[in-house]
């Protein structure tokens, strides 16, 4: 093993694979002004394969880094799912179709297919705009974490020292950092030099993956189709461009060694993959293309780290904390949601804004999360692997069973239904003053009119993930004196010395760490937006009516819809990754200065 | 003079000016593939001030080249309109609110305003990524066409020729051009060597134009606000970020040298010109603020080109060929759609697809647009520059004759009321097929969804200006028997020899000069699209239902919209520039070969 080349160099945060959590960890830092490194083993992009699904949430989560419109240029989009049976008469025939993306409130009714190089692509792109580049070809190969409680204490110390191993000069270094992210995929040589282990098991689901620019006379080959057949089971994800992903399920003797009772790849191969696919298209055709872009086998394995960090210092996430089935399109979108949910977080205590103990919400919220998510699969992954019920077969998988797993899961797959169970910054006292937005779920989209121009804006894209907490201020109807003195009230408690916006601004700019948000009711026409306390207007910009757009077919009944009373004033507060923090009425203003003050540090007087 | 340094050099397309209509003009080559130079006398881009108010009908036309992304989101967008008239006990007072723009077809409800550095460099940027940049500072100062008949019809021959002087190096060289495009602006050079004269005259209405972030209590002041006050009228631009511009009215006193009778803008100054804004804001403030952008002083002039091309080889598009006032946002609107009407023309021409006489329609078609805007200009500047109606002046303009003339004229401002006349590529002759769709208007908006996929399409988005005529085939709802068999009766009539599908491509493939897309009635679970003919369904991606998306939000009842009867086959030719060229039921696809070959030319055998 070569040694150290050079003095150790110093890091706020080295990122370990530059899949999808370790770019969504990284872009994210970047953009906050971290100082961040990301090193990854491989010695370039992906160029084809892997995961390709994008969840309606996802999406959400790009748009507010700004990245969703290329993603939703260059992508698939996914907005029908097909559900194919044993036809009485032999093969196959369509059972139903249903809209792809079940959950209500999702603000993208579909999701996106697009191979993993080009949403990696979109990434880098990114933070090479930052003038941030991907190290590679490196990897670790040793990772020591001080024993000092002090020094794990203090913020500001360098308490992990992790030896990288530049694979292609052969030579190596050491960087000294004050927190390593581990996104090195489901081998993660990151937890396993933690000695963190993984709960669950393989399950016996062998599947085989081809994608490929299909030839056939399916009618449903551009939907999300779900083929049960006598012969086995197949999911369709059509891709960008004419391309299609098949999930194909394949049986023992199509893929084990009888010697070794292993996998063996090499008893497969693209055209045998096919052959299997044929059997349950029947009678539809799916010939041979001249061409296969990618393809695999794999067993299903459902399992979960017994933690995600250790000392808040070290964190693994990704496929290197949770692995599952792929045919659910889940794989991608939780690794990258983990690091959606670390970044801000260790942007903040980084800053000095809070303290050390916010990290500990990273693992209570991701891990309960992929914990879920295993036990969503293994449903899911049994009723898709099941034989389908036939004459013969009473006992298989029916049709409407199906669907039904496929719709009552429809929160789960999109996304939309993570909820962030109570902890320092999910408070849920005063949930009944807005009854339909769900503290610890994402703030739901809607579309609101500014004050000023009448011009629309979706909700979500006035919070962007730019590291702050965003306070958004219902006031009511403030053509109503009663309702603006009590807009003029809250002001008055947010100005004052104890106030949060007071208190924890050191260069005393509010917007450094907070947005304020302005939302009355009332109709745009009588809003005089000039009328609200300063505070509650500090630019034009950020005051908004509860009303429609000038054509009246976007936006109102927000109030309505949130179940926020419009003769109260009430806060919400939405955290830097979007979700909803806490809820307040403005006489429970000092429950706000509570909420911040249980993970933010008094600035030093 | 300096004398020519090389030999001349050829090209197809000449382009002198590189304002907006000389950008729409050569980025519209440059994407088409033609061979094509632009030249413009100015060192550098434009950095603040001239126009910048950008239509809803050249939002839609920016689209159609993938530029409107940028556009919105640089741009402000105007949503509302806010009229302000003199209050009985003094000042001003809000007389009313309207949408901005009321055009009830407008696929964008508002205008979008930046400045026109901005606009230009969206081009700028567009070109350069085809590999095109500007040749400057370089004026033409000598023009010759070619007195031979022979030549001039010839469209390979380069019949023009002229001399161009490079500023920076004081030397010169000639070129020849196939056709030469002047558009050079209000003082054209090209179209005074062409002698061709303005028709129409100046008016007395002088204004005063500022650019600056106000400092100011008016509540209006992010919307487009008309004034009209006993101290003369203003006009209030919001712009990009925090920016305004105002129109201030002047009168001769303000600005006129009474030894000349001419204006004099070294009488005025930012200050001067706010301290007239300000008695018209009253009781409002307007303090003027420490920098001021970009201000001028003009006075209107309503003219029009007596021609707006020789011999169909030289053309002057933009402000050489009208000048109207800037207040109804139409200038820079009215000259991108010149040269937007003029590109695909000469492409098609160039490409030998079409006769030299199609080019005879720029004229035509933009002629009678300048006229009519002329005349819309005189009657909005009129009551816009007339005094305010008040107790003690009866005869003044009141709200509600401005709001009228506001609302009556949203066709026209908002560039969707653009209506081109019968001619070779306008036919009306079957014009009651469907009755919603004006033959001679630009195509509407409406969503109709993708049969293959589920997914909503904007229709406009499928007819880009790609240069190709888009043929829609309406063919009614396919699930019943009777209807599909009259949709193969008229794939076999487009498969004939005779038909223009067949006769024009000279290489076989009907999609490099045309696109077939197909539009069937019926529900999206019904509809199999794979039962069409071939022709109707070239690829997966061309056939489209008229149904709502999965979430039942968009789209649906576009053959209600359009008039279609869906127990037809009904044929909409789209030219390349978005509008209806002719409509025509599927037993009269004779009347459609007649439509090309009145244009087209035949190849040669």
């Amino acid at each position: 093993m070569p040694v150290p080349i050079a003095e150790p160099s110093r890091v706020d945060v080295l990122v370990v694979g530059a899949g999808p959590a370790g770019l969504m960890c990284a872009n994210a830092l970047v953009k906050a002004g971290v100082n961040v490194r990301l090193v990854d083993k491989r010695p370039a992009r992906v160029a084809a394969g892997q995961a390709d699904g994008i969840q309606p949430r996802t999406i959400e989560v790009l748009q507010s880094y700004g990245l969703a419109e290329r993603l939703l240029r260059e992508g698939n989009q996914m907005h029908m799912a097909a559900f194919y049976n044993p036809n009485p008469k032999g093969g196959i025939e369509c059972t139903g179709r249903t809209p792809d993306v079940t959950a209500p409130t999702a603000r993208y009714s579909h999701e996106v297919t697009l191979h993993q190089g080009a949403i990696e692509a979109i990434f880098l792109d990114s933070m090479s705009s930052s003038g941030m580049e991907v190290h590679r070809p490196i990897v670790p190969s040793r990772l020591q974490l001080s024993a000092s409680e002090e020094e794990l204490l203090d913020p500001s110390s360098y308490p992990v020292k992790i030896t990288l191993q530049h694979l292609d000069t052969d030579t190596a270094e050491t960087v000294q950092a004050k927190f390593v992210v581990g996104a090195d995929g489901a081998h993660s040589w990151v937890r396993k030099s933690l000695q963190i282990s993984m709960e669950g098991e393989q399950t016996d689901y062998i599947w085989g993956v081809v994608d490929m620019i299909p030839i056939t006379d399916f009618p449903d080959i551009r939907n999300r189709t779900a083929i049960h057949s006598v012969n086995g089971s197949c999911m369709i994800i059509p891709r960008e461009g004419d391309k299609v992903r098949l999930y194909i399920q394949l049986s023992d003797k199509d893929v084990v060694d009888p010697a070794t009772g292993r996998i063996d790849k090499s008893r497969m191969n693209p055209e045998k993959l096919l052959e299997v696919a044929r059997k349950t298209f029947y009678p539809y055709r799916m010939d041979t293309p001249s061409e296969i872009d990618w393809w695999t086998i794999y067993i299903i394995g459902q399992r979960v780290a017994s933690k995600f960090s250790v000392k808040d210092r070290v964190f693994i996430a990704g496929d290197a904390c949770h692995t599952h089935s792929p045919k659910a399109g889940q794989g991608m979108n939780a690794s990258m949601n983990d690091t959606h949910n670390l970044a801000w977080k260790l942007t903040q205590v980084l800053r000095g804004w809070a303290d050390m103990s916010l990290l500990k919400t990273y693992e209570s919220e991701r891990r309960k999360y992929a914990q879920d998510l295993i036990n969503f699969d293994k449903e899911f992954s049994a009723l898709f692997s099941g034989k389908p019920r036939t004459r013969d077969n009473q006992s298989g998988v029916t049709h409407e069973q199906f669907l039904r797993a496929f719709q009552t899961f429809g929160g789960f797959t999109s996304g939309i239904g993570v909820h962030y169970t109570p902890s320092a910054i999910v408070n849920t006292a005063h949930q009944q003053c807005a009854s339909n937005l769900t503290i610890g779920q994402r703030m739901p989209p809607h579309i609101i009119v500014r004050a000023a121009d009448a011009r629309p804006f979706e909700v979500q894209d006035l919070l962007p993930a730019d590291s702050r907490f965003k306070v958004l201020v219902f006031t009511g109807s403030v053509t109503d004196p009663a309702q603006l003195a009590r807009a003029f009230l809250l002001a008055e408690e947010m100005e004052k010395t104890k106030s949060f916006l007071k208190r924890y601004p050191t260069d005393g700019n509010i917007s450094s760490m907070f947005e304020i948000l302005t939302i009355t009711a009332g109709k745009k026409d009588d809003v005089n937006f000039l009328c609200l306390p300063a505070l509650l207007r500090s630019h034009w910009s950020k005051v908004f009516v509860d009303d429609t757009d000038v054509t009246g077919s976007k936006g109102g009944h927000a109030y309505l819809r949130f179940g926020i009373d419009p003769t109260c004033v009430t806060l919400v507060v939405v955290r830097p990754d979007g979700y909803v923090g806490m809820i307040a009425p403005s006489h429970s203003f000092e429950d706000v200065n509570g909420y911040f003050a249980s993970f933010m540090k008094s600035p030093t007087a």
